[in-house]
């Protein structure tokens, strides 16, 4: 086999999206075992940097060993027992893997929906909440299949009303938007490492509230997965017992991705990546195209354009990726050929960056545009 | 936070094990997309790779996204269904995982049963599986526990007489021992990457013989796990559905280690590691220590040297750690305190390294042979 060389992109895709120098660095620093005191040390750092952005004291904050998706599974198997009503916001594709997951873990699962691109407000969900009485609740914070925002709010409060615990999907927004658990009372919250923290994928922060983990305490079933069982994560991270060799090298880098951001300050992050979505947004309005999401409801990191009438997305994206090195994304399921996926996340989220990527974006259209 | 500066270890436990420089090189190349062509030129190499070390020419080869133990997962969750019932032959403590597994996915687990260090006979195993006759059969190829390699014949002869799959856990042994998946009829093979295959941890290895994948197909509940579910990997691997996102800077890891094997051969990379472990028992033996596992019985890449009567181990390994950066382990369960664990795998497998090795080892006895 001949040497690894990857081609350099600028991921503007919905994730991987950019990862810097350092991160690539502190994942080439040499492995220790999985008792290593360095490795508990790196558990400490790691489990700060997440409650500084997931905006919690929660003491259960950890990274489950495996992709967002691994995070959303332990969501649901660890708070869903086998006949529990798990009640779902369905306005996109993530959502659908969450009712699917419950499914299988023998939930029963109810849905309120609206189309693609739409938000609940606080009412509707009150509504749907006060009929069916779930003990769980999930929503998506940051659709990445339509570009939509979810207040948490407009879904954590009436369903504390009701009595519900609720899972927040955060894949999208953690690092790069503020998520404020604590505040908004969201009881589990996962994420991934490859999108709003700059740090490659094969971890998923997670974040539990204390009710939540008296939730857990209560539980007098194991859940089906050991793999994925919050108590005995808990366990191990805690340095108490051993449960799995973790993914050391992806901890190393995640602490890195945290421990930028730290120094450039969290809040100061966010402000960052809001200022670049509205310049963003600025400039896909300049070229006389459209955002799919009404303003006010958008996903800050990542942008939906619809794509112009009599353009073929996938020749766009194409060329882009050939020619430019450029990922971007198209729209799929109800959307597909009818929107860009655009993340303007982590390093990319610079006005510099910007112009390169419009300047591609701008040539690739009207070559297509005029096709 | 300070710069990362992790301690620079000899990496003589149980896993992970130890990484050559072009590995962790690999791992700081840039990112790509999970659908970069690029990205499944890599995939295509893994999965060669793979197929060369678990000695098999199965289709169904490929590396799920998540460590060892989620391998196990994967292969419980989608072969064992609910009620089924599966059989475990148990001598040491991931056959009882295994069976812990089992019984939270439903199954209807039964044990054969043998002290922590013995292996199993073709004649114990036929006796037992014609009488329980049970859908799957599951072993552990090499047990880190204990130290002892079970022949794969002795289990999957009688199991293929009884109808059932035979999973092989390979934890320990992939790409440093001979499995032969093909040759032995071993139906569901998995590993991890962070021991014989020198790679860090993040991923494990996973095979799937012709009529396992028959049976897979056959199946009419899905099964409880969505992340781990076989025919949804399998797609994204091939290239036809989006499932998950990978952890692509591991799958680059993983590449290279394997390039590194192809290139060193893979027959004499187990010449090598045999080699290694007979030298190491000779030194061991030759200075008055006791191997656990009888000849012909032990695991050749995990050896389980007995401690030494009037020796404390844990004073042992923290002073090799502390003092020399080498990392050993102990034993526990029924082990605890009577045996070291000890990894001679990959880059160490030399005689250099052992030299090196055995001069720490020595004084740290000695001192605490004394004390």
């Amino acid at each position: 086999m001949p040497a690894l060389t990857p081609p350099s992109r600028l991921l503007f895709g919905p994730g991987p999206s950019q990862v810097e120098a350092r991160v690539y660095e502190a994942m080439s620093k040499p492995l220790v075992g999985y008792l290593d005191p360095f490795l508990y040390q790196v558990f400490d750092d790691v489990r700060d940097g997440l409650r500084a952005v997931f905006g919690t004291k929660n003491p259960y904050t950890l990274a489950i060993p495996g992709t967002g998706s691994a995070g959303m599974e332990t969501a649901v198997t660890n708070f869903v027992d086998s006949g529990a009503k798990l009640a779902i916001f369905v306005n996109g594709f993530f959502c659908e893997r969450i009712a699917e997951m419950g499914r299988r873990h023998g939930a029963q699962v109810v849905r309120a929906e609206k189309p693609w691109g739409e938000v609940f407000t606080q009412e509707e969900a009150r509504a749907f909440l006060e009929k069916e009485r779930p003990q769980v609740v999930a929503f998506v914070h940051g659709e990445t299949s339509t570009g939509v925002m979810q207040a948490p709010e407009a879904i954590t409060r009436p369903a504390h009303e009701a009595g519900a615990l609720v899972i927040a999907d955060c894949v999208t927004t953690l690092g790069s938007v503020p998520i404020r658990v604590d505040e908004t009372g969201i009881d589990i919250a996962y994420s991934c490492t490859q999108k709003g923290l700059s740090a490659p994928p094969g971890l998923s922060p997670f974040t539990v509230s204390p009710r939540a983990v008296e939730r857990l305490a209560a539980r007098t079933t194991p859940n089906s997965v050991w793999y994925l069982d919050l108590k005995l994560l808990m366990d191990y991270y805690d340095g108490k017992k051993y449960h799995h060799t973790p993914p050391v090298s992806t901890f190393y880098a995640l602490r890195e991705a945290l421990a930028a951001i730290m120094e450039e300050g969290v809040e100061q992050r966010f402000a960052r990546h809001l200022k670049a979505h509205r310049s963003f947004v600025q400039r896909i309005e300049a070229m006389g195209l459209k955002m799919h999401v009404a303003e006010g409801k958008r996903l800050t990191t990542l942008n939906t354009p619809r794509v112009p009438e009599g353009v073929d997305d996938a020749s766009v994206r194409k060329q882009l990726l050939d020619e430019y090195g450029i990922e971007i994304a198209g729209g799929f399921g109800p959307l597909a050929g009818k929107i860009f996926r655009i993340g303007v996340m982590g390093p990319l989220a610079t006005d510099p960056n910007l112009e390169l990527f419009f300047e591609a974006f701008g040539k690739c259209l009207t070559v297509h545009a005029a096709a």
